[in-house]
């Protein structure tokens, strides 16, 4: 047999969209009400109060009516003025587009590129704001997820607090699924979303935003207000007393209520230890079938995103594609520089389960020896098993 | 008993967000697919014909990811360049709005503007277009929500087609409702929602683009691109060959599908019958209750929204809240300009059933005795049973 | 426009199948789990220590995998041996069908019927033991659903009681819907289902059993075992530690955990609260529009459903079916003797809230004008608004 | 990590509660029709007609509103009357079971009995059947799910329709998973059921009844009547011209009929395709890593379930739970006379997908090496892979 294109995949194992949890599925269905009903804005509330519990922030965070690629945009728009030098940390090809939506707003623009299977340096970053004392925003991609690959926000957070920089964070990929707040790595503005490691459909951004973030985009004539690209906007719109600039995704915020009542009832400890323990399972899995991983080391590969170099003489294309027809499951291509060098398992939320590390590498390994390598993928499966036992506690 | 603010209410009845048909709200939970997945782009393209049926349309639409606030936010950044004239038609609070966002991407604004509770005269437009050949773009709001009344736009539309003009026209709580297409007033942006008339909850742009709107836009250089306001990145996106620009909202995508096969299957004129003899109903009933409609005249009134005059010494807040906590039946406020002076039922999708009429007036003529007016509910009543029966074919 | 038979109705305001609660609805939709498992077997011993406590039982209930007429199918194989007494007492048609099942199992079977729109008068119940010391075994049907009528089965209850007989007590479509409970009323078996005033489908008994009726039951060789209709089977089911007899309803028991939690949220005697205010409004309105309630008084008339007596001249089916079409709005016949002369609105779960007995007025109001009756609607929705205008509180 | 008592699994590879399709679970939450709605009516008339086509039935089948034990028992209470000689073929426990069912209703009861790991041989039917020219009904159970072993129906069904004995079959966790039908095998009654392979959660029963035994039943003054085991209630309550018996499920109809859709849409030959090719990967891979079949051969290994006999030294329930509790994976144990004997892997509707053969042998082989045994759990998953790729087409 074989899995049709029109017909739906059996097992989705991708970096985004990610599955959402079956309880977030229902909870969509949920009667819409209207934004100014009582009942709706006591929702709303509450619903914020609980993204505050689980960012575990000092402050209100702000909830876009939109994917996290709009909280991006809309922070490189309302915080970066004109006047700003912009250092931009680049390890991927996230971190490099952050740049290009910098650049929009200051012409002023410094970058530190890493390769793409490597990390960015803490210490590159203290020296270069040594030597450019005038840089007043720092932009770092904590999971560039083309790249499978984590920076060290905290650490990286330390120095650009004590610099006195403003810090935005792209923690899209990677919050939810590993130990990673807003305040842990001092972010001015941190964004994320609740598609990703949080299990809800693609649409909605989080994102926190410290109280002199505030006063700069206040501050900043061109910070887009009366728009969908406004932060500003947004400021007071968790209280049950103000009205919402614009009508919000009512279906989307049903979804991530139920979501982040999962993660908050789970306990944050036990949600990032199943990630850790796919993405570890499935890295040695990998490599002991056969395979490389795309991240220069282990320490930096990410917990949400196994990103595994494609084989010489493979067109990684063709793997997926053998993949889904063969087994019905779906893995993740690379994206941009990454695009056909690597191809990624996804650990985030509904699928950061251990158990998904053995269907991927089957599926992976199964399709690559479909295409002529020769890989064990017994051993693999082994290898990956060995991984689990050792952490039932 | 009293309705508790913390609780659901009964029936909602409100412009927007309305509620959506239960079987869109099912739709909604889907399984999450992969956006590159064949299966999802297969789908893709298939809910965009649809799209395109049900707009009657010669063209793909544009499916943007957000309320079309975005949408409009979007046509004007997109179409209107700094050497541009816009006439904006102003006959309520939605039309007045657009100016603001004209005014940003060029400096020459006409307006003609009538009292909020008019409609636009056709006459006016082209003797303002003769007045000022120079004018290249003119946009208007086809049903003002926040006054209920409806523009004559497929006769604006003609005049503005003959003048050479572009036409930008905000169908958002009218398309799906009544008879109206994009290519039947010569819209070159047409935008509308998937909320509203069709019964999805809030969250998705639908826009029609003319030919020479595309071209217009391409050679717009401010026109946005890269960016969550572009026009210009999707257009493509339709084709299931084609990558989409950002992630879509994949279970608003789930939804609107559902929604179109309803709108399809049940059959336009079916769909608009329904909501004109509920809005029919409505305002013979609110007449024979003794109160006044908002709008000037019945011919102007929209089929999709009542809106009735807040009658003389009555809070229009303590109207609203007397008719959730009696009756747990949520009806619309006004907004800007009309808030206060009206309230609004709203007979969109789901709530386009002429018994809704009924609860609405129930709703409305109980709660203004509760606050001291003294309306014969039994003969409004009456008078809505008397149109709804009228109509039994 | 005329609503057709292929089309969803907008509104049902039956007795049953009666709407569920959305939010049970999307219950159904949880994850089927495997009945041995322990997440499942856990979910199952909660479930039924919820409807214990909504049911105030101080022993465990029984769920039975079947709609209620399997339960009191299988009270009375279950319960009634060949050398037992039956006093049947009836007062409608459900009532007399229980004598059916009743004289299967045992051939003396004695009645006190009353007049289909009366109640049982607990004194004929006293003089009747009194006369017939040998009586063991009582039956009462607590809410004739097919004429809407309450026996005073508390009062009953503690007549059978001190007489010492068994009681079997049909509680179906009255439990949840107003104060009645298994101990109050002194029974032995005592049914009802999920369905009705709980608002899950139809598909799941209810059942609390004595100390002394499981004792009965046992020592009766032809109570039901190893069969669907046993009682017997199920007795230690509720527990975590036992497996189930036959595989049970498990989207049915997901479902019945989300009514339990509403009923328990919203606190029983709002639940009943809103019951009677319902019922209230719509027999003050029924009688100010000119028509007759089928009950002999109102004091016996339930407050989960109100019937209404067919006019003189009226064809009851042409009745129905004129409110269906023209409204949408479906109502329930009447059933063996009481079907044609009645017209019944059910108010039971979601749809015990009075803006419904408002929209099933109308309907029904409407209807029959339409068939050529001359009844005063509107005066009918104002004697309705005010019953409820006057429990505001 | 280790999943919890409390929290459901990840995966449910079980034989029975199966979990059902997504699109299944959605289609519960329709909403609940009044069973006299003609809405519902036509609905319930079209979801018999696609059940008459799934089974390639001449005439309508009975949808009973209970688990197949319900059917089986009814069957058992309807068509064997007290003169009645029955032969009951038993290979397993369910076979078994049917006599006791059936001695109920007759005391003359043959069996035929092999090993519960192997199948009815036709041959000892036709000599029994000449030996015993008086037996004049036959029962037989198609899978023998606790066994995981199929008997020759078709061969059989032939063999007793020459012979002219009715024919009781139990294919209850075979159709839909499986090449069989009502009238290949000559069943004047052949019970199935809506969970197992047509992938809704448990709660009806699907029923062919061949026109002679319509006619048995009427005969037989014990069939039941006026009971929810009755089968005569329900003849012609398919049509939308005649009122049920009783209130039907609701809501588990609503599932089947989208089961019942995705079934015809997939494809009755694609639909066992899969099935077979879960299995057959699963057998290859269970013998490959060093387990045994419980079957016998091959041949009979149920193409819906895997039954692997547990290793020497092993307790079935640690095996399970260690399943569970390291990767999230459900199975099945035995039961009665298997149980402890054999651990069983369901491939029914939505599990019958290679990818979970892989899971479950993953699951198993893990457990079985926590446990002490020293599995080459690698090799059992490339067994499995080859099968599986050796199908590609």
């Amino acid at each position: 047999m074989r899995y049709l294109d029109h017909a739906d995949p059996v097992i989705t194992l991708t970096t985004g969209p990610v599955n959402a949890y079956a309880e977030v599925l229902r909870g969509l269905s949920r009667v819409v009400l209207y934004d100014h009903d009582p009942a709706f804005q006591l929702f709303y509330e509450k619903t914020v109060a609980k993204a505050q519990a689980a960012m575990r922030l000092s402050t209100k965070p702000v909830i876009l009516q939109g994917e996290p690629v709009m909280g991006l945009e809309a922070a490189a728009a309302s915080l970066i003025a004109a006047d700003d030098v912009v250092l931009n940390l680049v390890s991927g090809v996230y971190g490099k587009g952050f740049g290009r939506w910098a650049k929009r707003h200051s012409p002023k623009l410094i970058e530190i590129e890493t390769a793409y299977n490597e990390a960015i340096d803490p210490q590159a970053v203290a020296d270069m704001l040594k030597a450019h004392p005038e840089i007043s925003v720092v932009s770092v991609c904590h999971h560039d997820t083309p790249s499978g690959t984590i920076n060290p926000i905290d650490e990286i957070g330390a120095i650009v607090s004590a610099h006195g920089a403003y810090l935005i964070v792209d923690a899209v990929s990677s919050f939810g699924g590993m130990k990673t707040h807003p305040e842990d790595c001092h972010a001015d503005i941190y964004v994320t979303g609740a598609n990703k490691c949080l299990g809800t459909p693609p649409g909605l951004t989080l994102m926190a935003v410290s109280e002199r973030a505030w006063a700069k985009m206040k501050d900043n004539p061109a910070a887009p207000r009366g728009s969908v690209l406004s932060i500003l906007d947004w400021e007071n719109a968790w209280s049950k007393d103000r009205p919402f600039p614009f009508t919000p995704s009512v279906a989307e915020m049903n979804g991530l209520d139920v979501a982040l009542d999962l993660y908050l009832k789970e306990g944050a400890e036990a949600v990032w230890a199943r990630h850790a323990l796919t993405a570890k399972a499935a890295r040695a899995g990998a490599i002991a079938m056969g395979l490389s991983l795309w991240a220069a080391n282990e320490r930096i590969a990410s917990p949400t995103t196994t990103a595994i170099r494609t084989p010489e003489g493979v067109e990684e294309v063709a793997l997926r594609k053998a993949a889904r027809e063969r087994y019905g499951v779906v893995l993740s291509a690379g994206r941009g520089e990454t695009l056909g060098k690597l191809t990624r398992i996804g650990h985030m939320g509904p699928t950061a389960q251990p158990i998904y590390a053995i269907v991927a590498l089957t599926a992976l390994g199964g399709a690559l020896n479909a295409l002529g390598q020769k890989l064990d993928v017994g051993r693999g499966i082994e290898a990956a098993l060995a991984v689990i036992d050792a952490e039932v506690s």
